[in-house]
């Protein structure tokens, strides 16, 4: 595992606190402030506040935590913390969490007096591979994922192994969503290695193996003019059911387990469309069957989720754009589903057994 | 007059609705809305949307006008009507308006699904001097001016003549202070040239040379790193003083009306600190104070206005930093400035007699 170099800036992967540290001192910032939520608080950040004691002086800021709080109220909080604290354009932002601190505090740092330095110290296994890099930052508004936001760069990440060693059992799982996904749009060999490991511990190797995906595909298509779009496999239908659990389940999906139904769902849509042979579907199916339980979905939530589906900020005009795949390992973008086909993939899902 | 070329997009001035049209046509854009206040549809919009009609279909998407409601709840409002609306990514945002609808407009699209297309019709003398080049978006937080924000440059800009003739008197004189401006810290020529018009009527002539001024400025250094912070002049003071009058003034100032004060008061410490000769600073007395009536100021406000200015965004850790001007037409960047001093000219400003 080495440093990876993303969109102008570092991924650190080799004892990154270090490196946080030693970033610090060259960087000469004016005021110095971490953004985390009351979860982070207690079991990550200790790991990198005893690092910098004594290196630079900082203001904690901290918002509740969950996918619920991602919005623009907190964004509001947040700047006017800023501005008691005095933050100015040459602060520095730390943004120790996961995807929520990470993408709220990007976009914090992005828009604040038009824009100053972050870094991000992602906590969590889905944050490590999916928010390292791409440079994507915003807000929910109205149960939208993410339609506020700017695509902003931060200034470095650290990865650090050592958060993955305690994280529950379902977190991994949500993580481990989108490193699976890396493999069937991009690598059948890395998805073969990840079929045939041990899922459920998460293994730092991995996690380095997945950023090098996407970061490749995130340096090719930076704003998502093309090919950045095989990212979104599985988050057409995945971030509708993310969206309606949160609004009506006391437990929701976490972002994950919502994307894992999203592949299988549009797994099979790949087949009926995209050239997907029904044995990788099975294959996929399997795989992803034996990690994530049966979430119920039935004939009252298709129209919900598809009303849903037509707000997702992928689409063009009225057509609902979807990523699928031609094979394990090769995607195909901007195809067109309609109402109905989206509606018989869900369908689908709920018929299945396991 | 011609048309200019600012970063990556034009402003045009000949014939600029015709341009629109030209350019909507070109632009294949999935859908159109038109973003304006509840005074601009009155005075300025019929005349943009009649070259509209049978060109393309568009929603109009209305504020309220005024600084007062540059604010976050505004851009909340304007997102929620673009997600009813059906926006994508593809569609395009016509601001038409003033320096509010065409900052709080720019930071709408800049941020919404991560940045959509946006063109400017500025409809005040200020707007077509100020906003027409330069990129600045960003809307007020706890009164404090343009705080949340990002640089994001219009895909066109479309300077039209026609919308100044029915102006009133303060609009005029509020666009009037930064074409002022840009003769005292670039252009000595342009200085004598108002100086000598009547100064009561826009010129068409004289708004092309302002913005060709401030473009050249901006051209050089975008993101404010050093000289385009000239631009800053009469604006620490100014700004603090726009904000206390929105804050405690029925009939407030006008932008243009405050940051005149300001400039007379960093004219005055132009000569304390930055080489401004004595005589210099009459003059631009008394232009400026044949244009623009006295505001009072007295010992109760300067309290107030000095904790304004410490909450600044140009400040760099709890520094106040000025831009002066070295003589008319140059200015003089990065002048620390202490709170006696700032208190020091606001008396002197409060001392003049006219």
């Amino acid at each position: 595992m080495d440093t990876i170099q993303s969109l102008g800036y570092n991924v650190y992967f080799n004892d990154s606190l270090t490196e946080l540290v030693n970033f610090i001192q060259q960087g000469k910032y004016s005021k110095v402030f971490i953004l985390s939520d009351d979860q982070t608080s207690n079991c990550c950040l200790p790991a990198v506040t005893e690092r910098l004691d004594g290196v630079t002086p900082y203001d904690l800021i901290e918002i509740s935590s969950g996918e619920a709080n991602k919005t623009i109220d907190f964004c509001i909080g947040v700047w006017k913390m800023l501005i008691d604290f005095g933050a100015d354009r040459h602060s520095l932002l730390i943004n120790v969490g996961g995807g929520v601190v990470t993408d709220l505090g990007g976009f914090v740092a992005s828009t604040f007096k038009r824009g100053f330095d972050f870094v991000n110290v992602p906590t969590t296994l889905l944050s490590q591979v999916d928010a390292s890099v791409g440079g994507k930052t915003g807000v929910d508004l109205d149960s939208i994922k993410n339609i506020i936001g700017t695509f902003t760069q931060p200034k470095a990440v650290f990865v650090h192994p050592g958060f993955l060693e305690t994280l529950p059992e379902r977190q991994v799982r949500s993580g481990l969503a989108e490193m699976l996904k890396h493999g069937l749009i991009d690598d059948e060999a890395y998805w073969d290695e990840l079929k045939n490991s041990d899922l459920s511990v998460p293994n730092p190797e991995l996690v380095f193996k997945s950023v090098v995906i996407k970061n490749k595909i995130v340096l090719d298509d930076p704003l998502e003019k093309g090919r950045r779009k095989c990212l979104n496999f599985g988050h057409t239908i995945g971030h509708a059911v993310e969206t309606f659990s949160l609004d009506n389940d006391g437990d929701h999906l976490t972002h994950g387990e919502a994307i894992a139904i999203g592949m299988i769902c549009e797994g099979w849509l790949s087949v009926q469309k995209a050239g997907l042979k029904q044995e990788e579907l099975e294959e996929i199916i399997s795989v992803l069957t034996r990690v994530y339980p049966k979430y119920h979905l039935d004939d009252s939530c298709y129209t919900v989720l598809n009303s849903l589906m037509k707000k997702d900020k992928k689409n063009e005009g009225d057509n609902i754009n979807c990523t699928l795949i031609s094979k394990i390992g090769a995607c195909a973008i901007n195809q067109i589903c309609t109402e109905d086909e989206l509606c018989e993939s869900l369908k689908f899902y709920a018929s299945l057994n396991f």
